[in-house]
């Protein structure tokens, strides 16, 4: 495309185009948008070099003209968008990037990698954190996804509320609080499972967490109060029917003075299963590959769309295709969450250019890149520490029904204005 | 753990880790295991720089004595497994890492973050070949995952079979073919239909593929044929009821005399979708959001244990974990496949030192890793050629039931055979 658009002059066409989801996954309530941060961190390294010029020259996959302005790349046009953290509904327009033809088009992959992915993390992120009810979630699914996917899926969990993750490049390169566990080839590594405790002990003081169903819960969690005293830490189940489990295990416990020890479970735990343990002495979650793979929907479905560019004579045409199931709505817009006594109520899109703007009403788009600068705001451990706080906001806003697990409509309705303030759903 | 088995010494015992999945995602009939080239990739540049470093110090995750075993780190063992593309069944011993605890539990993310995703792509994908029954198919997904996730999930369709990739990054560092398409942005910007086939035409030439939904299908049909001529190489189908739509675009390219032009679909195809489009005058399909994500299983749910330890009188101790409904075999495996008359018919894993081999029976263990030299026959593109050559055979060679799209038993059932010569069931 970018090749023939060179071609025939219309690769500096001014143009926008929106980054949008058509619906939410599985009829959830609502949709936290993730990535932004990480899509401006990549938007800055975003170079063609020498080795990619040179596979694409060998392959004669563009022209020499389209060498030459890859070569030359660099994003000069603006971005603008919802925050990292915020909550999103159907058509919520989450990045508006305005600029060529060309330069528009060649983020498209890039921004929707990005977006859908980490978008999708943070999305069951926050039902899981909802589900918990306030008792703290680690995520530790860094083995079920895609080795740097496993990064990206930390630091969007941690956006939505988890509290620490075990992938410690999340921690180094994004601030992503760590914790580790051990595994069951610690004890079956040790002549006894007491020998594993023991040097989990000495290694880690009696507040480390031991795990307890290598063999035989029961018996393990004798030998591990015998070894730490009752000021042992924790421990961890990862297998079993959990309520029923947890339940024994914390009579167990507190039958053997050890009142203070944290239970921590990590069985395949998704918000449904952490929901079922809402009554359960549980202390704290290990969430895996659920929490990586987005609990159902790993790809968040949003797509990105030419809605507006600019006619000969200045003026904008707003365009949208008609596929069957699959239009779009043409046109830049400007969105904000309408809030009736500080609860948010609906989507509001403007599609005109008429400020909106009654009640209480949060404008969602902030600036990500002007005229080719990147705002630093959004960046590195910053952004990502704004944006769990931004979050824990946006989603205390939600009416109550967004809390609900299963399936049904969109918390918010999403509506377009148009210029004369009339509204249609969207 | 590894902080504190090298605080008591366990950190160099002998271990034997093995990778398997104890059963195949969703009642599937098979899988195909892929990412080994890749890990292998990975495990050359695997080493802890500076900046890691720095970071563990810093944060005080472990003791000086383990920043400095991370530093000199470099992988000693020995690694032999399933070749990469092969077909595989619950149980089967896809990995094993052989080394010090230290070093096999080091790598166990890593491989496990690898071998997950590219085998849920690889075995989504091989289905997908296999309903298309002969017509190509090329990924174009890479929107639908991680950024990294993408030029990976290329790789592994098209290990499976898969003709193409979208993703230009796969094509250089892994040698997979690259095709493009237009998007509807393509039409939409430029100011008729018209205009947009005829410069995509001017760029490409009469034989590319035009995109025909973004307005109205047949009047775009007659539009490309009237501009292209009946030499018009391909249209593509992005909407609509696919086995209707197609049938009728085929009906309309014939009597417009375009007998040689060919049809395209790519309407969120899985392969169900593509089996149902069986008997329909499809000519190629191109597939994103399913295989990318495993079509319904995006971790294949392989899990990385620890299975032999040398004891101190130098014998091996096969170990193994009770948890309920976790259970693992113990002891270091030797898998082979057993054939009749050229048909695979089982699938023999030897847990004693007598080897195996009546009949036909095919071993299924190569090296990879031999003390610490990594065998460069599976690295790089020739890696990537002779894994997809291996996933052809490997999968003619099983009994049509694994062409079943059906949730049901795998097409072959694991064994675990003894010194003696018994059977067991897996």
């Amino acid at each position: 495309m970018l090749d023939a658009a060179l071609r025939d002059g219309t690769a500096n066409r001014e143009c926008v185009f929106e980054l949008f989801a058509r619906k939410l996954p599985n009829d959830r309530r609502y949709g936290v948008v993730a990535g932004q941060g990480r899509a401006m961190e990549a938007l800055k390294h975003f170079r063609f070099g020498d080795d990619e010029l040179e596979f694409l020259a060998q392959q004669r996959i563009v022209s020499d003209e389209t060498l030459q302005w890859l070569a030359d790349f660099s994003f000069s046009g603006s971005i603008r968008g919802y925050r990292e953290g915020e909550a999103y509904f159907p058509q919520s327009p989450l990045l508006e990037v305005h600029g060529t033809f060309a330069e528009g088009v060649i983020l498209e992959t890039l921004l929707l990698s990005i977006l859908n992915y980490d978008s999708a993390v943070a999305s069951a992120a926050a039902r899981m954190v909802s589900a918990a009810d306030g008792r703290p979630l680690a995520e530790m699914g860094s083995r079920r996804t895609g080795e740097r996917s496993a990064v990206a899926a930390a630091r969007a969990a941690y956006i939505a509320g988890f509290s620490a993750t075990s992938n410690l490049e999340a921690g180094r390169s994004w601030g992503v609080p760590t914790m580790g566990t051990a595994a069951h080839s610690w004890t079956l590594l040790h002549d006894s499972e007491a020998d594993a405790f023991r040097s989990q002990i000495a290694a880690l003081g009696a507040d480390t967490t031991l795990l307890v169903d290598t063999y035989n819960v029961t018996e393990a969690i004798r030998t591990a109060v015998e070894i730490a005293g009752p000021s042992l830490g924790g421990i961890r189940l990862d297998s079993g029917d959990l309520p029923v489990v947890v339940r024994e295990v914390r009579e167990l416990l507190d039958d053997l003075g050890a009142t203070e020890t944290a239970i921590t479970v990590t069985n395949d735990l998704d918000e449904y299963a952490i929901a079922a343990l809402a009554a359960s002495p549980v202390n704290s979650f290990g969430v895996g590959t659920s929490v990586v793979t987005g609990s159902g929907a790993v790809a968040s479905g949003m797509v990105y769309k030419l809605v507006s560019r600019r006619a000969e004579d200045g003026s904008w045409v707003p365009v949208a295709k008609a596929s069957p199931g699959k239009a779009s709505v043409g046109g830049a817009k400007v969105p904000v969450r309408r809030r009736e006594d500080g609860i948010a109520s609906a989507e509001l899109i403007a599609l005109g250019t008429e400020p909106i703007g009654d009640h209480d009403d949060r404008p969602l788009y902030v600036d990500y890149v002007t005229d080719g600068e990147i705002n630093p705001a959004w960046l590195g451990t910053e952004g990502v520490a704004s944006a769990r706080e931004h979050c824990a906001m946006a989603l205390a806003e939600l009416p109550r029904t967004a809390r609900r697990l299963g399936a049904g409509d969109p918390a918010l309705t999403t509506y377009f204005v148009h210029d004369d303030g009339s509204l249609n759903r969207a």
